[in-house]
């Protein structure tokens, strides 16, 4: 039977846990793939850090580029992370060398995916990133393949685990945003630095390279991005009593032979699927043609989802099968117009915070008219022993430029004692 | 660029969405796979029959027989129906022949799949069924690929989309049995002779497939199956206010190193998430280790997302990608014991119709005492203007024999008016 040599770089939770399986499984996977796949060398920043296995002089490798170098290497599994310094070095002379690459490292890809791809495709061999995006769910290989003869509309859904698991806890055990944070740190389900879990670029480096794989186009940086720091309980609160969920949600879609990416904390109605995923897990939709609607649910992240997501790259490159990192060649590749949601039409929700003062309505209402947004629902509600009041107030499908104007001009207003809030609404 | 030679056999509305399909397609797919789909014959009963393209002389085959014969064809797409006659002639002469094959043909991969994934293996060729199973919902490429890394402990789910529509909409529409069967056929959701679909056998075949792509048994016919022909508007009712809805699943599990395979109507939690698909969709739930569990929903048939899944198929032998057809090489597969359920153990929903006698509740509560089934909840209904009651029993978890054999002896009683009911509860 056919061999093929790997080096594993990165042992932190996810090098360690595939190393273990990859000794543990090698037997079954050499079965499923006619090929047996021989762990050749391991290597990290240090040799002595506590893990639960034995490293033998044999499989140790000081200098992790040597990998890239060695002729006895076929593939490299790159778990350093990062979009710079080890991580892309590595990736980059692993591929110019002509090994394979099997990497979970979105930022990396997000970045420099492009450019990585063209050498892979140039020197015939697989750059595999399945771990990249949504962890367990697998959503790059059915785009690649499963969904091969589609042509993809829209791509939209839960895409980080933390965020999702905040928002859900926020609502479902009534704390806010700072309680739930340290009670997610504490279990386990938030890092200790979760910045990018919260603010939106975990989700926007998963989006984009969704995109680029939904439509055939280049990797393109043009995309909103909000992340869930500014929700509060009491917009979780408003959603519920209007019969929606607040959710960040990531979207890329085409409109006009334009695609619109953007991630901000969304509402969606209480009744659609994806407000019914709490927690840490991750849901994609895909809309596509002839398929119709599909959804892939799964967990998002860990060490064992993560393997999962690994090992089918692994076992893809086992069975030799040569793809396009991107499903199409480089040269196929298209150069479509990425637009800004400016232009783009939501139907939103906003919040102010207003003194209780008379006039303060009309003012706020002809705010709205000015910009030609239509109001399709208000609630004022008083706040408790303040001489304050929330005004929420639900519009019709207007111009995000124009929404945000109104956040502009009323936030502006001698009556705004709290910078105003606007979340857009999806209905879909 | 590479070619490879098709012929599709079979021009219903599913051969000529595909054949249509390939035409118009044939670029984007050569770009994506690095090979020429080329239709060189096509052929069906009558060559006749009213179609919305032209056949020419040049691509008409006459006898269908001759695709798997001629030296010019490499890959035979089966789409003609049946597990016997003519699919069953071709797809065997096909793989003998060393052609590679594409088919939607569960009922023939349920019956003949052992025997022609031998062929295929000792002929290195491909045999690919993704359409056979669920439709446009890529289950089979996601257990042989995207889950590869999984030890598959669970797989169930809604794989019938007629029940599954006729069952939210009694449940929706408030309507009996025969009024919702006969909308859907009146709107083509279900066919004239639709006794494949409700009655169990067509989701039986796809969880058979399923059984041994998961747990890499050989195909096994030890199943147990039940349709949704005795659910009665009572019991959605019942089930509602029970919290519960009632959902045609198969199931096919290892415990204990025995595998059960069932299909059943079955009463689930109204939030979990399979009660909430609705209408035609088709749902898999995977439970696998390392992975945990994943989810892939979409729609479960017709000309459009078969299609999607049959063009998957092809792209993956057009990208030369060989794999077993059952995952795992036939000598690899196991024999693992197939189990009967009557030992496995359920909560079950046992619905009684008894006369107004005195003394039947304590008769019918005995019953259960006798054979070790514990109730948990007990509910008598009146009906109106009969002399007679409605006795709903959910049992604590009970072995099933026990449970049928309640339902014979009570079955026999003289207070019964119509035969007990039993559905199964499943609680995950």
């Amino acid at each position: 039977m056919k061999k093929l040599n790997i080096a594993i770089v990165g042992l932190g939770n996810i090098g360690s846990y595939l190393y273990k399986y990859l000794i543990k499984n090698k037997k079954i996977l050499a079965k499923k793939n006619n090929c047996i796949p021989i762990i050749k060398f391991i290597s990290a920043k240090s040799r002595n850090r506590k893990r639960d296995f034995k490293i033998t002089d044999k499989i140790w490798l000081n200098n992790y580029l040597d990998a890239a170098k060695s002729k006895e290497i076929d593939l490299i599994v790159e778990l350093i992370g990062g979009a710079e310094g080890p991580a892309k070095k590595l990736v980059f002379d692993a591929l110019k060398n002509k090994k394979h690459v099997v990497t979970a490292n979105k930022a990396l890809i997000a970045k420099y995916g492009d450019v990585l791809s063209k050498i892979a495709e140039k020197n015939k061999v697989n750059l595999e990133f399945e771990a990249s995006v949504c962890g367990g769910v697998p959503i790059v290989r059915s785009l690649k393949e499963s969904l091969i003869a589609n042509k993809i509309i829209k791509v939209f859904g839960i895409f980080n685990g933390t965020s999702n698991y905040i928002l859900s806890s926020m609502d479902n055990q009534n704390k806010n945003f700072n309680e739930v944070l340290n009670n997610a740190q504490k279990y386990g389900y938030a890092e200790s630095n979760p910045s990018a879990d919260l603010n939106g670029e975990d989700v926007a480096a998963k989006l984009k390279i969704l995109s680029s794989l939904c439509f055939n186009s280049f990797i393109n940086h043009k995309i909103h991005v909000e992340g869930i720091k500014d929700i509060d309980k009491e917009d979780i609160d408003n959603a519920n009593k209007l019969g929606y969920k607040i959710k960040l949600l990531g979207f890329s879609e085409i409109i006009n032979k334009k695609i619109y990416q953007r991630v901000h904390p969304t509402l969606i109605k209480k009744s659609s699927y994806i407000a019914s995923i709490d927690g840490v897990l991750n849901a994609v939709i895909i809309d596509g043609k002839p398929v119709g609607r599909s959804i892939i649910q799964g967990e998002g992240a860990g060490p064992s989802a993560t393997t999962s997501a690994l090992i089918s790259d692994i076992s893809s490159i086992l069975r030799g099968n040569i793809k396009f990192p991107f499903s199409i060649s480089n040269k196929e590749r298209k150069k479509i117009n990425f637009s800004e949601i400016r232009e783009r039409y939501f139907s939103a929700y906003l919040r102010f915070e207003v003194k209780d003062i008379q006039g303060v309505l009309s003012n706020i209402t002809k705010t709205f008219a000015n910009n030609n947004v239509s109001i399709k629902r208000i609630i004022q509600n008083p706040n408790k022993n303040k001489g304050s009041s929330s005004i929420i107030i639900i519009t019709h499908s207007s111009k995000d430029k124009s929404l945000n104007k109104i956040i502009k001009q009323v936030g502006n207003k001698y009556f705004i004692i709290k910078k105003p809030k606007l979340i857009r609404i999806d209905d879909n």
